[in-house]
């Protein structure tokens, strides 16, 4: 199969210029000047398909870092699987997510390892890798990381909140970051102080404090700006790179620009839900349907903050001085229905989550309309710095020869309306993106040289996506 | 003609691959996959000339975005002629400079534009682009800006140093700055306190203390943190893009640093003297030939500063970590006989110059074999950012169809040893880089098209030059 | 004379007691244990006069650091003489005056300190001392420094701004640095950037812009913060102590916070009106007498700020962390009438300046009763750092055996309407504190022994004031 | 009894002054002026006993806000009781000490706080209070915070180290403070990351890492400055002002710094040993006697840090620039035979403490001499503000009509060797201080008008010295 796009305005994080693409077979085959000639010859005529870009953005497939499919919890798991999940992806300009392997403790993480390539594979619409989660910091675990990396997770992501399911002591973390300075592993951190948020949590349940709002207020900023700082610290210690999933205060921004402007390798990850929704608008919000409990479709950790407090405006800076060095969405949907409702009466009961892996690619273009930042940015942030960051780039990330055919065009004269009338695809009884408003509009999706969006008709198949196996983060300074 | 540049790896600021590039005529032609067969056809017997480039770099070429050709200076002028500084330029892998049109005060800047364009045309092995300096910040130079600008004149330098020649004082700085924010110029400074310099230099005279060594010590760094501060906050108040030049105190990175985390559009340039060169090793430098006047090579300002401070390790982390944006020379050489000599006893009275311009690409892939900066970073700083801070992106700076075919193959298992025995290009009668030795070697330069250093061999010529119309700056955030 | 004051709390900056303070003559001569009993013998009955404290506060008398007396100012003068003004101030409970001895370019500065001499001495209620103002720095001033130290004027002023006027360029305020690094003199600094203030009061008044409020406008923060920090950077380098008046942008505290935070003896200076008044409500102020004049009142420099951006809370926090150190009036008193008015359809031509003098110790004792600062606070901020900071503390500043008998009495129960039916004591034909409600009141007043202000009776008189000669600063760190 | 101290200087932290000081019974009658005449009376003659301080300084008796006398550890304790603690400390010119009530885990803090009582009383020779130690913040702990602060005890310690012993995770820690917010108490943290720690220890032993050296390099300063940061972090959510205790990092310093800048009451502790000792020259010292055990003497935690790093400059700075308020000296001396020699061979089981209580005020009277601060700032560090900071100021740490007679008479012309042949008086069979030079003398010690040293004897007597019902913190800003 081959495929010409012409006459559209290639985008990477560096620039922009006309060229038209030559996708053959899985990859890309050349870029070539507009209008399809190369020594003479009209490329038009030789290839299968041609599909036309002009006035449209021809862009590397978006990357989503930081999905959870089918995330067990509880006695149920995130409502969308890999085949719900990569089908709203695909449909929203992702061609590759990186999910988390869940390790619950006493579980053994190369059984997670392998349950997850039992989950995905011949479910996926599009390509996918993994990260690996680690809660109780076993010592088998630890050699493990060595063999997983081997197998292409090269990520491993720790927590500072959740006792009994997910927190690690700082001894623990500290043993994990060693060992990735070892192995030259990637660090992840969920950094918030969960120690304190339990407390506030139980004092707001004994007042009576009940509703989701409440979610938002005894996870204040203090304890996500301490979390980020000691992680940074112990990771100078360990002397390993690091990166703070969805950052959500900005005096943890502040604190992650002091370690950087210091030298160190700290990166921290922007998400949709912490540049757009607030704790007054959402947290707190009443409807007819769900009365104050509304609030629950928002619940989130780290949570959707004051705007008052300016946080929002604060992530938009990061984004634009690269202090958040990209956008993914922390993807882990739930239901209001049997599940968000667990948390009626007690905010605490809510499962935490938010889907938005079918809008990220749309809610960050929108920013370049918005004038927060440049059309290269956005493709820096969700496509080039995603895959350099997690060891894909030149595979993924980039349309140059040679690497995988994941191309979406993006068309700047079209219009996206989000949830209206429930027509996103992801498996969800509630958007929360109902409302937003898009200058622009997903046109076209191809993976590996498939074209699985064409035009508003979905294509794809579930036996089409890939294992990722990544190399180790090709983004150090 | 048409030449394929075959079996090479291509750098560009976010990775690298193996890639094929097809040059016709003046313009990159495509990128291709290795081995040069697009759509069956074998290109390698469709091209003029094949260059086999395996085991090398291929890499956009340098942009050299700070230079000062036949910089007029007292009686005298800068040593090398567009000619020769140029030809010295190709000869280490540079195929584009930006120059700066003086002005000094009373000369009107367009009728000095247009003198500049007559030093140049016809004399330039590569291609070139202005800056034009502002002396004394004329009402009719406030107006010609927007002229220039139309012209590809798109960034305008003033000083707060060299009281009577360059020196602007802050109203008139603040006024032109109000000027730039209008039409979307980049503002540069030469930041330095040069009033208290001028304190300094003269209590130092007084006190005996005429050789070169106390050019650095009459100049300490608060004297440039202290002006950078300044007019990072002028600009602020202004709302115009600044760009700091020849940054060298650490003091001075943090400044920029700061106002960067802040969001506030402000960028610093590196040069490698202030990379690699100290006070105590250069400036209090003694020969045979010299004496104590041995340390007037290295006189420039800012000056080259003390190693024990650590100056020049923040200059490289700052180069890490993009508080640097860019590397330029300030290339501005001046022969010790009968111009550097003048100072002879009074170090106020030697020529301010470095001349680098031929080793910018050697020193700065150096810095790459040392560790201190990766592969796709040097690429980024010597060519890409230049290209994008200087609104010439698209057109230089990268490889890919469309752009012109300025390219570099640089060699990682060559060798230079840069000046020894008068072997280097610039017309100086000393290198202020002899003895540096280099883990690597340009062998080939192409620019636009024509092959103009082949392994060794000049094959430039000084009708090829063309001027760059620069557009506005492509960098801002 | 002896008196005896009895039953009153006596506070310092580090705490407050109940004790009696046996005044001798014109010092004082015991503080002693509450009931005036020592060794056996009633004291009561062996002074002249009890004065029973008994709910009140008994503290050092205060210190208005920073006052101009009779300022010489275009054909005419601020409105206060010395015989005005310290009768104004001791009504105040201020008992202390530092007066600036002014000099115009091409004055001499001794004929100028002379002079001085020559209008206070037998026209001051309350004793005074001089710091001396610098405006062309002539080398003959530098000479005369060390001269005008040995007659205690150890503080000099320089300015930033006033162009032709006071303005030093930055290499005269560096010579004049250094010529207080070699002799201890503590340097003052007027820190705004007069350069770029000319060019925004131009361009408003070009523009119509001529009200007061374009005052403010027009002397933005980043002017003061720039120049803040570029006078830091010059006292660093000279290694001189610094000290900012008037300070009102948050930023300019930052900046003496970080150069303290690293150990620079920078001290800034803390005013009522930067306390308490703003752009919006003052500057901005429309009146049935004055139209949008009527900000005229306010109109001194550097300007009342806008509260929304917060810089009088900066204000109250920099003076409780220490930040800023004491409290001073700048008070330049001039009537709207002839005088203020001059400004009418030109701001610019608006004397600048502000009468406080009578209410500074009102005006800080209400921050003490609005919880800004603590009780001691307000005497260490009023009393004690102004007579340490200017070499005085010993002889004034504290209530100890062997200091001078300056004492004031403050009535915690008592209450004080500002301005009110023009019941004020400066020769102002307005008050800029009209309305303001102060929950305290100054009973008593007694200067060198002498009880000045009696319970709402002035018993000063003009023959009682005299020169303080006073030392090098005592508050170095 | 009724004593008169002539001709002295007083000192306080404002400055200094000649007068005389009565004492009468336990407590200050009166300050007076030199020369001992009151309303033409001649004291001398009506007092008991006249000590003629003509040359000397008369300051406050010496408060050490931080001792560990008898402290259990493991089978053995802290081998000073009071009585040999309190008489060192005598000697020493220090006539209060705040000692730590100690509770293990499952202790009950009450029992604990009047087993401390008997353990002090008619054993004391100078007066004594006490903070109280939480462990396990048992919810009866939390309770009891109220009554032991009605019993003058209003200052609690938590710690981040100490697993099993003294450890408390955040959340605990966070209850305590949201406590001390309630009742007013001042809360104090040993901070370091403890579970880092316990890491570094296990590894450094497997690693053969035993000797004291690695008690240093297994505790580096991010440990600290990250539990510095989080505790701050906890406290400003808490809204309660809080105190490290024996800070040592530079990096700590800043952070404190930073906290202060914002207006948060964060207070930092100094102690001799961070100021003078080094991990290069103690941890790692070696002698005949010990061999490389030598360095034990120096055990204890936060650990003497690296002078390359420059620690003890920036504890020094920290002092001058009040970012550290006091110097106490975490007094906790174990012997070398049976006690810290339990550590041969494995540097985690050395009990760790230094004794300094004797040396406190000799140590930083040496920092005067050096010039390392001011001679108020060594009365104000050492006496009058660990009163104000411990809620005793007005009964200690002044001198004043109504103070307690607490003085001690200093000799700057006197000389003191430290601990040579064994000339100490503290319990311990070797000084962590033997061979400093002290350019000044303790010559006479008052404690509540009893002279208690005289010239070199000792005349206290261990029924003299009582409990200080403390009030709350007078230092809150």
């Amino acid at each position: 199969m081959k495929t010409l796009i012409t006459g559209g305005t290639v985008v990477n994080s560096t620039g922009r210029g006309l060229a038209d693409v030559l996708i053959e077979g899985e990859k890309i085959a050349a870029v070539l000047p507009p209008g399809s000639q190369l020594l003479g010859a009209d490329l038009k005529s030789a290839v299968d398909k041609v599909i036309d870009a002009t006035g449209k953005y021809v862009i590397p497939g978006g990357i989503d870092a930081h999905t959870h499919m089918e995330m067990p919890f509880g006695g149920s798991s995130a409502s969308d699987t890999f085949e719900t999940g990569t089908t709203a992806a695909a449909w929203g300009g992702t061609t590759s997510i990186v999910d988390f392997v869940v390790q619950y403790p006493h579980q053994n993480i190369l059984d997670q390892y392998h349950l997850w390539h039992e989950k995905a594979a011949g479910n996926s619409v599009i390509d996918y890798g993994f990260h690996q989660i680690l809660s109780d910091v076993q010592d088998s675990s630890l050699t493990a990381m060595d063999e997983l990396i081997s197998e292409g997770v090269t990520s491993f992501k720790l927590f500072t909140a959740y006792k009994d399911v997910f927190l690690s002591d700082d001894g623990q973390i500290f043993r994990a970051f060693q060992k990735g300075a070892e192995n030259g592993a990637l660090m992840m951190m969920h950094a918030e102080n969960g120690s304190v948020i339990d407390v506030l949590q139980k004092q707001a349940i004994e007042a009576g404090h009940t509703t989701p709002y409440y979610h938002g207020t005894t996870r204040p900023w203090q304890t996500e700006e301490e979390a980020v700082h000691r992680v940074i610290m112990l990771a100078d210690l360990a002397r390993v790179p690091l990166y703070i999933v969805h950052v959500s205060a900005k005096q943890a921004v502040e604190q992650i620009a002091t370690a950087r402007d210091r030298g160190q390798n700290v990166f921290g990850e922007a998400c949709p839900q912490y540049l757009y929704l607030s704790l007054e608008e959402h947290l707190a919000a009443v409807s007819e349907q769900w009365g104050d409990f509304e609030g629950a479709k928002w619940v989130c950790s780290t949570p959707v903050r004051s705007r008052e407090e300016g946080h929002q405006e604060a992530m938009w800076q990061g984004l634009r001085t690269n202090d958040l060095q990209l956008v993914a969405t922390d993807h882990c949907p739930f239901c209001m229905t049997d599940q968000k409702e667990l948390g009626i009466g007690d905010f605490t009961k809510i499962p935490n989550g938010i889907g938005s892996v079918e809008h990220r690619m749309d809610l960050i273009y929108q920013g370049v309309v918005d004038g927060k930042i440049t059309l290269e940015r956005w493709v820096e942030t969700c496509s080039v710095t995603p895959a350099r960051m997690f060891g894909m780039y030149g595979q993924k990330g980039v349309i140059q020869p040679g690497a995988d055919g994941d191309v979406v065009i993006y068309d700047p004269n079209g219009h996206t309306s989000i949830g209206l009338n429930k027509t996103h695809h992801m498996n969800m009884d509630y958007s929360a993106w109902e409302g937003y408003e898009i200058a622009g509009h997903v046109d076209t999706v191809i993976s590996r040289g498939s074209i699985i969006v064409d035009n508003n008709t979905f294509l794809g198949s579930t036996s089409h996506g890939k294992y990722i196996k990544r190399g180790l983060s090709q983004y150090l300074i």
